[in-house]
Order: structure tokens, then C-alpha cells, then sequence
């Protein structure tokens, strides 16, 4: 194992779970910040830590001596220092200072992605209020004005609305002091964040894309893996349509990853460490099924009321709490953070909807939910037989979605939501088919999940002729055929399979079996108390 | 959140896991342990420890001043200047002194536990040689001979082949310096760990039951889920019948708890420190579908060589490595340990072998595996029909049992078997039946999970009897129907159901379809090649 010691740049949250994941690798940090008591420096009693400004040359230069390599937990350090330091000595840098100036100016960042053809949305420099006029003309109105530099959780931003509003603006940003940017305004239905780690000898690897919730500009919510659906997932990782652009990209752990410590196989903070000390990077997946993340904000200066979410979170089943150690507690000042776990994206939104309503009372959970079962039938002439399975998928409060796909009038559109179907999150399908029911088998033949087929009784041979062309499957494409019409117990067949595998389904089908038993036992007390001639 | 102090007993690993855990819910740990970097010192920066032997009254008294409420990581403190502490102090003492002393004496643990009908195995005191003949007599041979206190890790223990083995065991544990007792030899097919929380207000929680796995008398393997049969582990929750005996208690957290830090929804630890600040517990579920730890033990003073296993681990997916920070690496010493999760038993078992051959290159991995498919049919003379779906799971290398279950003829061993089937661990039950084929039917009545009926063709009627009789279930009661003797079906449609959820299994499933497809291609070419008259 590697004996470095590692010089962080910043105290604070993310340095402190820098240095709990090096600390179960017997991995020395030494921290340099301001504050005697900072976040990173509270838990790390091997090593002296320094006391001084991160972007004070003399004090990096201080670190550099007592360290092998150099790593930040900010981008706002001072990138001049450490190229200085990179000249003068054999020190490993990680990010590259050439890296973090390029990441410190957003215009700068803006410009090298358009280079390489990576989608980002219209942006112009806008040196002097006339160019911020140009800009409007440009890309209307309303319009964002950003500053270069030491823009973050929503400072150095202003959002002008019309022409009124740029005298304003100018002067919140500071009377261009520092340099102005004007971008597009962005309408978006989501955002979302995918953590790369690139380790010294190039190896790659991405962390699942989530869905960040932004609530005053920063950050509130975090669901991984996104609910969005498979194609947008894939663009995301490619990032290669117009439909997604990149607003930011920061060179270290962020808070959207802070979900990966409980949640996936290696932490984005163990494989921050494990990429700049050149070892193999850990595997990023996740290791449950769905997490949340949610960011305890300073809501004023009293710690209690602020850790009210905190103290909700100790009585929810998979929520694990984090505190950052910081004394002073001021509003919107980031205090610690609640990852969650669960089974399903239901049961997950259930567990967080009591601890963002400490926060917030009024705040509803989220609603996107990717479906666990896909309904599909040949014909609307189906739907009224397979409505039944959507009543019980309602009932189990399972994610369901429901489509006419036609297996002879689309087979084109079969095959792709045959092959898709899996990418996309779905866990089984349910089909519908009447006459020559093909569309069970034929989509069995181009997926890997499990078929569930529902013969449908047409006109003439009573669905025999169903049956026969969903069950009788060759060997090798398996379809799991039900009775005639009976879309009803498809659906229960469903909810078992998920059940195997998601305790909440397995402990509503014994409740729901329960219930079917109880039935019959008060239909038979009626049929004692009514006698069989008045039943 | 609570703003109290702890102060720990112990500065070990168990103590650094337990300042981990309180770092992150910002509560203060004072540790009292002789050496100054005492690995839970090492990670704990806000508070001075104190060094000190924690059987020094005085020491344990200072420590006592510094905090709100004292704990232990190791039992072997001095359990009297506790005592005294608690009567002299408004001090919380968790656990109380006299539970701690009477854990230090496994004789007096022993006592306790059968005066409260826990089966625990024969012992008896043995304060002289002549006793240890008694002891004999009254349990045979091999007897153990044991230290009733200052005994772990093997340590205080001497197994007694026969009455020449006495004088040397004698002298081995100390010639009476400390009292001894014997213990009735117990023969055990595997050792399993119960952990349970119980909070000061008596709120009561357990995790889920391992197995553990010794070499040379230490802990060296945990499985959880123990791999073992649920009427097996609803023996152990109770300890109720006298197939299983309980061995010994410690406590506080437990080297066969580590895995909780990653595998659970709560860590063993961070539930300790609940419990004794009375906080909610936090839920012990586990929050992956199956994990396992190694103990990094010292292979010798070799550092480097102890830690192949470590430097393995961090190129397995799901590993994570936990070093302890311990200078001194010495032949047997705890240095630290792993933990690995998966997604299925096999996938563990795959993943931790490379790391358990970096220990020594001989080690099989465990081998039990509990089932996730249970096969079962009606009559013996169903079984050609259903081997092929066995043959599948086999080629799929999914674990699964198969047994013969008739509706009519065993009925009450069918209701036993499905009602039982999802507490042991299946994911989905295969039945096939001919004829009147009730078997799948009722199993689906008594069962959550999901039933595939494989219909068997029987000398008359040409098979349309079963399927007719799996088929038209009513609805409430589902059964997944494949064609006439088509279980080569079921078995694909049982591992596309775990595939939905166990990424290995779809992954093998698309393989197998890409494979079928190029058999019929390759076929084709035979045909083109020879003719269709020759072929």
C-alpha cells in the first residue's frame, strides 16, 4: 500500500470526508485552511495540520514541503502558487494548476468545451454595459449574467428580466471589478451531474448520472440514479445531442457525489484519493438500488432548528446523517448532509418526504418515478381485458406504464421497445395478444427480462387460439403464459416477481392474500346466515 | 441533536469504528488507552485523550470528569473502579459495570445464561486437577478446558484429547493462577453471530444473523446472510431449541459486526452510540443483497506482506478496505480488515476468493450456498421432464434445490414447503405436474412468490389436461404457465426473473440469446452449404 501523505487546499466538508476515506487506508493528509477547528482538520490527529490561507503562495509552499502530492477540495485556490510550485519542485499536482485556473473562469471553461464540440448553451463576454445590450439582442430576454470568476451556489449570477434590470445587475456583480459573462437562458425540465474519475494513468470511470434539485440556487436534493429515461441517460454520458448541455464542471469531489458513500461500491472520495495516488480505481456502482441526498442548509443561526431534518433522520429506516463538525451555523451555510437508501424510487421518495419537510413544510417530494413494469397490448381493442392489470399495479402502487405495441402493424417499434425495455429500468412486461398473439413471444425473443403473456379471447375460438400461440413458445424464449383474459393475474404475477426482490411488494402480496382468504370467509358467513336458497 | 461527551475504555479498532461513527453525528469521543496514537486517537482531533491504562481506576476516573458518559470498546477494563465511579457519580455507565463482569467471566456468563434457560453446552468448574478427571468422566473426550476470564481470540483455551493431554494443559493456562472450568466437547457444523442493539429506553433491534468462519481460533471469514436454512436462523433469533448453543456474548460492537459499515442501513457502531445516548436506533437491515468480511491479520512483522490482501481488494468490485493505523504489525494482529458486498452469494463468493488466496493461496472459498430457485414436482416419474430445467440453472450457475412435493399425496409438506420457500431465501419456485396438475396452483395459493407450472404431458390426453389445470388459475392466484414439458422454459424464465434484479444473470441471459441465434445461423450454413436434400 502507498505510504504518501497527501496536501489538501480547503478545510472544509469535502476535505473532511477526503480525509475519513484516507483514513481506512492508513493514509496521511495534512489540511490547509484558516480555521484551527476546520471540518478536515477535526478528524486527522496524525499529522500537523496548517493554519493559513489556501491561497496564500507561502503557506501552499509550506504544505508542499510536509506532503508527496497536492490535491484541493475548492477550485478557488490560488492556480498561480501552485504552477509556481509545479516549476520549482517534483511534487505531484492533482488536478494540474492548468486545470484549476481553466475551471476558475467560467467564460474560460465555456470556451475550451465549445472547442472540443461538447454542448453548452449561447455565452458572449460582455465587458462593458453596451455589450450587455448586444447580448440581449442576441439571445433575448430573460438572460443570465454571470461573473467569470468565484461564481458558486448561485453568487455571481443575476438573472436580468428585461432592460430595466442591467443597471442593477452591474452593480450586484460588482461594477465589472470582476469580468461579466452573459449566457442564454437555459429553460430545462432537469438537471442533472455525472461524476467522472479519471486516475494519472487515464483509466476512466463514471459514477451513475443523478438528478440534482436545486432549491435559492443550491444544491437541495440529489436521486441517483436519475428518473429520467434511458435515451436522455445515454446522451448525458455522450453528451453528444443538443438536448443536454453542460453548465459546470468542477475538478474534485462535489456535492452531488456525496450520495456515493453509502450508496455505491467505492466512494467518490476514496476514488478521489485512489486517482491521484495512481491505484486502481474502485468500482462506482451502485451497490443499492436507489439513494437520495439531502443538504442541511444553516436556516438561520440556531443549530437546533437547522438540524431539525437531522433528528427526523435518525428515525427513518436507510437515512444516514452526516454533520460537518462547523461551530458557527448561518443561513444557507452547508451544515451537513442526509444520504438515504432504498429498495425502489416509491419506497425512497416515501423515506425522504418527512426530511425535506423539516426543512420545508409545504415542500412535495418528488414525483418522476421511471416505471417497474411496462404494459403493453397489440390493439386498443386489448385494453379493456388489460386494464385489469393496471387497477392491480395501482393497487400495489407499483410504476407501471402502459402502450399499445403492435407485434404485425409496428414490428419496428416492438423490436425497440423490446430491446430497450431493460435500459430503461424495466423489470418485467406484461403482453397483451389476441388471434395469433405474437407479440408476447416476439418481444420475449429480443429481451432479457421476463415476458408475461395475457391471451386475449377474440371473436371466434374462445381464445384457444391465444393460448395457444403465447404458451406453446419453442425452447430457449420463455413466456410466462395466464388464463384467457385474465390480465388481472398477470398483474399479480408481476408484483410477485418484484416482490423476490423488494420486501415492500413481497409484504403487500401476503397482505393482499390475506385479504383475498378473508373475503371468501365473509361471503361463506353470508351463505350460512342467508341459507343457500336466498344466497 | 445531543451535544454530550463520550468518553471510551479502549483505543483500539473497535474504538476508532465507533469515533467514525460519532464524527459524523459531531459528538465528542474521549479515548483512554496507553498508547498515544491509539488507532481511535488517531482520527479524533477535538478533544485530548487520555493515555492510560484502562484498568487504572485513576485514569478511568479522570476520564470519567472529562465526559458525559463512559463506554467500553473492550471488555477486559476494570469492571470495580466502574463501579465505583457509578456510585460515586451521576456518570451513564453503558453497559452497566456488573454486565461488564460478568462478561469478563465466561464461567459466571455461562451461569447467568442457564439460570435464564439459554442452551448453552455442558461446563463445569474445575478448580483442581481431580475436577478436570470428574469433568471427564462426566463429558468424554475431547473435553475443552478453559480460563473463565482473560480468554479470546483462542486464547485461554486447551482442547483435551485425552487424560495425557491434562498436566500440559495445566500448565498451559497458568496452573490454577486463574480459575478454569471444562466444557462438554461441542461438535458444530457452523458458528453463527447474532448482534442486537438495545437502547437505553429497551428499544430492542438485531441484525441479521451471520456466519462466522475461525482459523486458528480467530475470526477470519463473516458471511451475511449466514448461508444456513430459516428454520436454522429462526432457531438462532430464538435460541429456543438445542440444535444451537450459544458460546459466548460480548458486549459492545463485534469483529463479526465490521461488515455492517457497508452492508447495512445502520453500522453496528453508530447504532452503539444510540443506543447508549438514547437515540432511536437506527434500522439493521441490510441495505445490499449479501456481503462478507476478511480480517486482515498480521502474517508475520511484515507490513507489506500483510497487506497483499488489501492491495487485492482494491481491484475488486464492491471491496473496501479498512487499515486500523496500527504501527506494529505482529503474527496474528488485528491490521485491519475488508468488506466486500455483491449481488448474489455466488458473485461474493467469486469476489472475495482472490482476496482469501492473497491470505493463503490454499483457501477454498465457502461453498454453502442457500438456493434462490427451488425446483419441485408432483411424482418421480416427473423428473425427466423436469431435469431440463434444471440442466438450465446449472449452465446458468444460479443455486437452486429440487425436491419431489405432490399436492395429493403430500399435501401438508406442500403447504410447509411454499410458506417457507421466500423466509429461506427463494426467488421463485419452479413446479411441474401432469394431469389433474394441482401442484403449481396450490403452491402459488400459499406462497408470495412468483410460481412458474411447467405442464407435464401424461399417457393420455396429450398434456392439454395440465395445462388446462396450471393455466386457468382464478384470478388472485397466479401462475406463470409454460408450454407442454417445456422446464428447459422455466428454467429461462426463472433466471430472466432474477436477472431483472441480479445484473450477472441478465447479463449471462443476453449472452445465451446472441449464442442461440448464431447456432441457427450456423445451422442455415450447413443447409446453404449441403443442400437442402442432403442436410
Amino acid at each position: 500500500m502507498d505510504t504518501k501523505t497527501i496536501g489538501v487546499l480547503g478545510g472544509g466538508q469535502l476535505g473532511r470526508m477526503l480525509v475519513e476515506a484516507a483514513s481506512r487506508l492508513n493514509i496521511g493528509v495534512v489540511i490547509l485552511d484558516n480555521p484551527e477547528d476546520a471540518p478536515a482538520k477535526q478528524i486527522q490527529a496524525t499529522h500537523p495540520h496548517i493554519s493559513g490561507d489556501f491561497k496564500d503562495p507561502e503557506k501552499i509552499k509550506e504544505l508542499a514541503k510536509s506532503v508527496d502530492i497536492l490535491t484541493i477540495e475548492i477550485e478557488h485556490v490560488n492556480a498561480n502558487a501552485l504552477e509556481e510550485i509545479r516549476k520549482e519542485t517534483n511534487i505531484a499536482i492533482h488536478p494540474s494548476p492548468l486545470s484549476i485556473s481553466l475551471i476558475q473562469d467560467k467564460y474560460a471553461q465555456k470556451v475550451h468545451l465549445s472547442k472540443y464540440n461538447v454542448p453548452v448553451i449561447g455565452f458572449i463576454e460582455v465587458p462593458t454595459k453596451e455589450h450587455i445590450y448586444d447580448a440581449a439582442q442576441k439571445f433575448g430576454y430573460p438572460l443570465m449574467l454571470k461573473s467569470k470568476t468565484m461564481a458558486y451556489d448561485g453568487r455571481g449570477n443575476y438573472v436580468l428580466k428585461s432592460e430595466n434590470d442591467i443597471d442593477q445587475a452591474i452593480k450586484f456583480l460588482g461594477n465589472f471589478k470582476m469580468p461579466l459573462y452573459a449566457e442564454k437562458w437555459a429553460p430545462f425540465k432537469k438537471e442533472l451531474a455525472v461524476m467522472v474519475i479519471k486516475s494519472i494513468n487515464e483509466q476512466l470511470e463514471s459514477y451513475p448520472i443523478v438528478e440534482t434539485i436545486h432549491k435559492d440556487n443550491i444544491c437541495h436534493l440529489v436521486i441517483a440514479p436519475a428518473q429520467v429515461d434511458s435515451v436522455v441517460l445515454d446522451e448525458a454520458k455522450k453528451v453528444a445531442v443538443r438536448k443536454i448541455f453542460v453548465n459546470e464542471i468542477a475538478p474534485r469531489p462535489h456535492n452531488s457525489g456525496h450520495y456515493t458513500i453509502e450508496a455505491c461500491e467505492t466512494s467518490q472520495y476514496e476514488n478521489h484519493l485512489r486517482a491521484i495516488l495512481n491505484l486502481p480505481l474502485g468500482s462506482t456502482a451502485l451497490k443499492v438500488p436507489v439513494s437520495a441526498m439531502v443538504n442541511i442548509l444553516g436556516l438561520s443561526s440556531d443549530l437546533e432548528e437547522t438540524l431539525r431534518s437531522a433528528v427526523i433522520a435518525l428515525t427513518i429506516p436507510g437515512a444516514t446523517v452526516h454533520l460537518y463538525g462547523k461551530k458557527e451555523c448561518r443561513k444557507g451555510r452547508k451544515m451537513g448532509h442526509i444520504t438515504v437508501v432504498a429498495n425502489s424510487i416509491p419506497e425512497l421518495y416515501k423515506r425522504i418526504t418527512p426530511i425535506i419537510r423539516a426543512i420545508d413544510k409545504n415542500e412535495a417530494p418528488p414525483s418522476s418515478i421511471q416505471p417497474l413494469v411496462g404494459i403493453i397490448m397489440g390493439s386498443d381493442s386489448d385494453l379493456p381485458v388489460m386494464k385489469d392489470c393496471a387497477v392491480i399495479l395501482k393497487l400495489f402502487q407499483v410504476p407501471f406504464e402502459i402502450s399499445i405495441v403492435s407485434a404485425h402493424r409496428t414490428p419496428d417499434r416492438m423490436k425497440e421497445y423490446a430491446e430497450n425495455a431493460h435500459k430503461r429500468g424495466l423489470k418485467v412486461i406484461v403482453a397483451g395478444a389476441g388471434g395469433a398473439a405474437h407479440l408476447p413471444g416476439m418481444v420475449a425473443a429480443y429481451t432479457p427480462l421476463p415476458v408475461i403473456g395475457v391471451p386475449v379471447k377474440g371473436k371466434v375460438l374462445d381464445g384457444v387460439d391465444s393460448v395457444h400461440s403465447i404458451l406453446q413458445m419453442p425452447g430457449g424464449i420463455p413466456v410466462a403464459t395466464v388464463a384467457i383474459n385474465n390480465s388481472k393475474n398477470a398483474g399479480l404475477l408481476a408484483v410477485r416477481q418484484l416482490g423476490a426482490f423488494i420486501p415492500e411488494f413481497a409484504e403487500k402480496m401476503t397482505e393482499f392474500l390475506k385479504k383475498q382468504g378473508d373475503e371468501v370467509k365473509t361471503k361463506d358467513k353470508r351463505l350460512q346466515e342467508v341459507g343457500w336458497e336466498n344466497y
